[in-house]
């Protein structure tokens, strides 16, 4: 069957009923709505067939999908010698019709896909979604990884940072974008509608997210912000539900309590970076008696880590039995102990890359953060007693200073620190060196 | 100099007099700027450098900016040779780790500079303007012509249709917006406020923008419509001052009379198709009266036709002649011979790949409309007597035959045309064959 | 003291301290504010004092409060004599002058000073509450019940028809507007977050509440909507927590199922005529294939009638036993003689001025609504039980007639029936006369 | 005919042909329509009704329209008699319903009708207008100004200052309000768009109306302002085509160079005074650099005193005999003479009730503003030539001091004076005595 004739048929099926009527399209195989849609007539039709191929994918079961992305994977995969030769044609003639080849080729056909699929209304949301069941398969069929590099790279485009918008989330917001927020929390959860308005409504509280313009009903990720007077040292205060908001006069302190990222879709693509640094502007603008912005961090590898010494490090076996009672009174005495070790953990203890073992670490310090102090008895719930024996650090944002501390993070990993926490750094060394 | 100390002294020239203070970026040479963007680190400090960047731009001279897009055609290139070496190990090794490599090697650095440039608040408008100048540097440095296809292919990702955001224009639309308007009007000129108030304000009348959210105050492109009762077939008809608007109840015709491209920076970007169609379905859910969607279009193409042919063609010649005295009253004899070549103009002359020679029917019947009526009079400006002889066209977009339309015009180059238009060919095929 | 003296004084104790320093108003009798506010002076300075007046009272306790009223019930009441010749004059010579002085002394001084207060941002909603406050007290002080007629008079005025809102209230409705409705429910209580979800999320509910402009986040009436098909006759099925939407195409019917009164302190300033009147005509727009538009309604007085009846009339007496029982099953059997005597209640029974007993009938057939059916079971709440032995009524909406309804009823008190009830009606009457 | 049948044959009138047709409004006589609306049935049929009024009101002429003012005034007055015995009632038992209905009956009934017109949506708009015509007809007819006290109480509860939207008007505002900026400017006429922009566009330059939400689309009253360096003291330096616009940091002076009511139909309804303070305000808050707000005001009664004083004042003959050549040039050697003689006139010259005898000062000293400066030349344009021989003053907005002032104003007379217009005065006076 010739090319045009197979055109015609896709588009004669799908409209042979006229306007207004169901469209016929779930007659039609996935693969031929997709090979119309790539085709130069598809430019035409796109945005009615995009909405068919993403109808249809949202029918799919998890075979089905995943036939979809073998698809993806193969017959639209790039043709390596064509690329090769383009390279070559381009490295001897240097003009824009041999590059404009070359990159061509150099792009899988299934990008041009995903990008004719984002005409139709609401795709880009679908495709975020498509991209998480596609990571959700790769573990079982390691094959179809090499469809993500596509998405990645159109997501950076279309997340792009100047594409982003800033918006305070407080008890005005729309319920439904509200209802979110609870449901993607993903560091303290929020237990119901009572505790959300808790940490939204209170003159001493605040909270901000980024959103997309095509996706304007989903947050991107979100900071929740508690105003203090003095660095906050513990959550369950910040969370504490018999609570009096402080007077907008004496705050001179915001803490970023809680960071969550809300499209699993989206991960690798970062906006956390961009999303603190703005918000402290925000903040600095609105409430010029706000002098110090800093963090109340958890610290999720420090249990294991200290599992991993304490055969060597009495210390260290101490804390971690005390934890493991489930009770966090059993920390108090150790409280000294504990901050030594955790200030040690954070700055010395290195993972891949020189870089910090610890995840919330490494991203708060490769965004030019110091660290600024060490808290025990900062999260006492189950969670924060297993993984970090009730520690919470505070890395501290002085804009005027991150670019400097990236600078000196990213080519030295040197880890900026405050007095206090040099200090009890220095104490550990002794004490490790005596032990 | 080692990269690092590199990066530390931009950094730190950048931003050694603090927070608020102005920025010494004037000192820092352009490609240093753009080498600390693209670094590491440059992710961290990237809406502080894109911000630096874009302004030194603005700031620069024709020289100055010529030399910035030499440095992205050479400096920012591909290594062909890596391209064809990542190429080889991806036909060999068909993984993600090979893929990615493949895709990081064959895209050329300066689509990553750009990327990261748009970061800062305001740069999408500031790279479109960007590459408006590199479209006119390129007739005299055809080099620098590498450069586009990254410009394009951001902004085809970028302005992808699922991200644009259709607008009414009409006089409760702010006034910076409507400027612009009178500004980028490319068809049939606004001479002033008192001009754009008759084609806004009256019921009859409607305009469409398309917009893109990171330009919130600037159209992408604009359709203007005049509500009629019956097919409009001249212009001066639609614009007279003196005209009475028509009851709402009366209408039964949309008549778009009138399509502009707003941004010369993003040439070969296409809205228009979507744009018609679009405001097609908006105006069926409004004025489900109106039942019929035709253009009134200029057929710029038709006198540089009938001179080509007037050595042969006797009616050719006679036409351009009384087009030439500037009088349009001396082409009124001569209507019925107008209508028979210019229908068979459009219907019938090709250009390059055997598609309509007239751009304005290239882009309609792509499109997927068909060729409705052909009018004479119908353009009486010194512009339309010079260019096409006071001829214009309808074009006929009826949704549930356009994607056929398309279909047959893109697989077999076949025109669809109405049957009054049919039988004026016809006519004319005679007249050419007896002469 | 002067009264020059006088204003000085008061303007001086409240500005001494210059701007932006805390006020001094505190220490300023509320007397004096007041007397400061009416006065010619007042009128500049009338923002700032306004404010100060209202922030007093908020801080006043319950004695404090009436004795404000007090004051305004005699200080600042009519002088009558003036008054009667005021009109003595206006009799005599009927001119402008003579007007404009009658009116002035017709007017209560308190009057004007509840205008002036409203100059302050956020007044209006301080006033309602004071008119909440004064009807709390007028119980127990029935002397200051004179102050009410010039609240109602201003709100009447302010809250004109002419200057509502109406706005739809869904699940994108901001959160603190959704708390409101949850709070101000009436007529089937809401109990949670989850419940509101079930009442605003599906497509087949609709909610709508009028609005004021100067209190833009307190809803002064809303109206809870159901789409079915067929007419709903159970506010169980209504309400089901497991319950399928409908789909939109199936819908036929509009159930009005609770109409709310939010704000106490406007009580008497009618606003739900006009609700039920506009939505009818949102919905008809929204979606034509909606063609009914009935109430499902509580019977509120029907028990209570029953048990006035119930000595004479066996029938009645059963029903109110099976209800007190608190067990909806024992009034199964008695479904027939239930909807025959509540047909009759709501047709026959009258109050005073001979319109309807039932409170909530002679709301809508005021409206122009006709009776259109009668459901037994349909409310099996406790309250359902006790209040109306389980029985809930459809009053219809025929936009086309509740003009002329509403005529016959107000000049005839004719009640006009549907067949169906009507037919119910004559058989209770058999059954009364044969009983 | 009784009552009763009179609404029902109205009704059947209106609405005979049923919903959605034409109706039949036109065939009903105006003044029984407006009984309809007055009946207790008038309630439920209100917008309708108000709607049928208003239409029929607009298609009538001059005589119609004064036919319908002679009703109001005359068939829908008040009863002396009723409200002279209301209020002997109420004078012999203080009670709320005697109380009720005293206010009842010294209401005249056409203030209800306008209040139930109201209902129908754009009312508002319509009833201002209504009392535009009125106003225009009272000259002839002088009975009507009967009506006017009740569109004013109407109109001043309704266009409460607490009601009244402050918003920003720039060159973002949408078209339609940009127009009447242009239509309504009272003081410097606006000649077209591009005059318009140089007013509103520059970053020193604002302007500011009031709104109310019923009419949104209707500025009540405008300020423009110049933000300047020093206080300047020339309109047509502010005006001028060929301008710089100043750095936003070299900014410290606001100068309020035009106010301009907006709807005649609201004249005596004052905004002005609220609307510069909270301008002021607006303007602090934005523009913390700012400190000084001060207007500059034409003196439109100057050239009037002067030809009074003329016979017996040989300056202030030759300053109007050098107007009066229509050469500004010619008032220049007569710049002290001028400022002196000014001064004199504002800060001396008194008209009824010893308030300044200049309307433009009236309003700002009674504002609380202080007399700052006096300009010669300030204002060359013709009328500025011929009404206060190019004079211009500053008044001076101090918030601190506001009140005070305008305490001593209205309490004392007294003008508040800088030391300069002090100065001038003395001269002045020192020069009055000798001559």
């Amino acid at each position: 069957m010739s090319h045009i004739t197979f055109f015609s048929d896709i588009m004669s099926t799908l409209f042979e009923r006229g306007m207004g009527k169901p469209s016929n399209a779930s007659r039609v195989p996935m693969i031929d709505l997709c090979t119309a849609l790539l085709s130069p007539q598809g430019e035409v039709s796109g945005t009615r067939l995009a909405r068919e191929v993403l109808g249809k994918y949202r029918s799919l079961d998890h075979d089905g999908r995943r036939d979809f992305f073998r698809y993806l994977a193969t017959d639209l995969d790039l043709d390596t010698e064509a690329v090769a030769q383009a390279a070559k044609a381009y490295g001897e003639t240097r003009d824009a019709a041999n590059l404009a080849k070359l990159c061509r080729e150099a792009e899988p056909r299934r990008q041009e896909l995903l990008r004719r699929l984002n005409q139709a209304t609401g795709a880009t949301q679908d495709l975020v979604r498509m991209r998480l069941d596609l990571l959700g398969m790769i573990k079982d069929e390691p094959d179809l990884a090499v469809i993500d590099p596509d998405f990645r790279h159109l997501f950076a485009s279309w997340f792009n940072r100047g594409f982003l918008v800033l918006r305070p989330i407080d008890w005005r917001t729309p319920a439904n974008i509200l209802e979110k927020i609870i449901e993607y929390e993903a560091v303290h959860a929020i237990d119901d509608w009572d505790d959300l308005q808790r940490r939204l409504r209170p003159v001493d509280r605040r909270c901000f997210a980024f959103f997309h313009p095509a996706m304007a009903e989903e947050p991107l990720i979100f900071v929740e912000v508690a105003l203090t007077k003095g660095i906050a040292g513990s959550v369950q205060d910040l969370l504490a539900e018999e609570r009096a908001a402080l007077d907008e006069a004496d705050l001179d302190t915001a803490v970023f309590y809680s960071i969550s990222n809300c499209q699993a879709g989206l991960a690798g693509i970062s906006f956390g970076n961009s999303l603190i640094k703005q918000v402290v502007e925000e903040l600095k603008r609105d409430l010029p008696q706000v002098k110090r912005f800093v963090t109340l961090s958890p610290v999720p590898g420090f249990a294991g880590w200290l599992a991993e010494i304490a055969p060597d490090n009495a210390e260290a076996g101490e804390l971690l039995r005390a934890a493991q009672t489930g009770d966090a009174a059993q920390i108090k005495p150790l409280t000294a102990s504990l901050k030594r070790l955790c200030a040690y953990y954070l700055a010395e203890v290195k993972g891949r890359k020189g870089l910090p073992a610890d995840p919330v670490a490494r991203f708060h310090l490769s965004n030019g953060a110091s660290l600024h102090d060490v808290h025990a008895l900062a999260d006492t719930s189950p969670n924060g007693l297993r993984k970090s024996c009730t520690a919470m650090v505070n890395y501290y944002y002085d804009l005027a200073k991150v670019e400097q501390n990236n600078e000196s993070f990213v080519t030295q990993n040197k880890v900026t620190l405050s007095k206090q926490v040099k200090a009890l750094v220095e104490q550990s060394e002794m004490t490790g060196k005596s032990s």
